[in-house]
């Protein structure tokens, strides 16, 4: 596996629905061991959401092996004012 | 510590401000040394936030030590329909 194909087991959760994050990440299990699931902010409960749609009801065989939560400092550009959001990063992996 | 003080050392996230939940986590903290933030639903992104302020800012010496997603099932009332809510539960504890 490339050093590319690496930096590709990430799925960052936004606005969409559920379903399209779910789909993400079934492709990505396609090629890869192991997947980030990444949010920030709002997004975080969906996060978890997918991580648990995916792990109990499509990948049988994968489990949530992490979650590491940091805090991120984002600077406002039409501010200057510094913003914290906290991060959340779920490690699926699977069994085996 | 008794039994009872043991149950006692769980933080529910709901809708109030977060800044409620960093005071009630802080009052909990000076008699335990390991608190659980618990949080289902929307409200998990707001445990995140909480156990992140908490650890960062007034208990430096706390650190997160574990994150658990589950899915619990809820029946409604009114309708008898099954739902499914994400639930996590944040473990900080005291170092050393």
């Amino acid at each position: 596996m490339s050093t590319q194909e690496d930096t590709q087991n990430c799925v960052f959760i936004g606005k969409k629905p559920n379903k399209n994050y779910v789909f993400a990440v079934q492709t990505q299990a396609q090629s890869h061991n192991e997947i980030f699931i990444k949010a920030r902010g709002k997004s975080i409960s969906h996060a978890v959401d997918v991580a648990l749609i995916v792990t109990h009801r499509f990948l049988t065989d994968w489990e949530i092996k992490d979650m590491q939560a940091i805090t991120e400092e984002i600077k406002s550009k039409e501010t200057d004012k510094i913003d914290r959001v906290s991060t959340l990063t779920i490690t699926i992996r699977k069994n085996g």
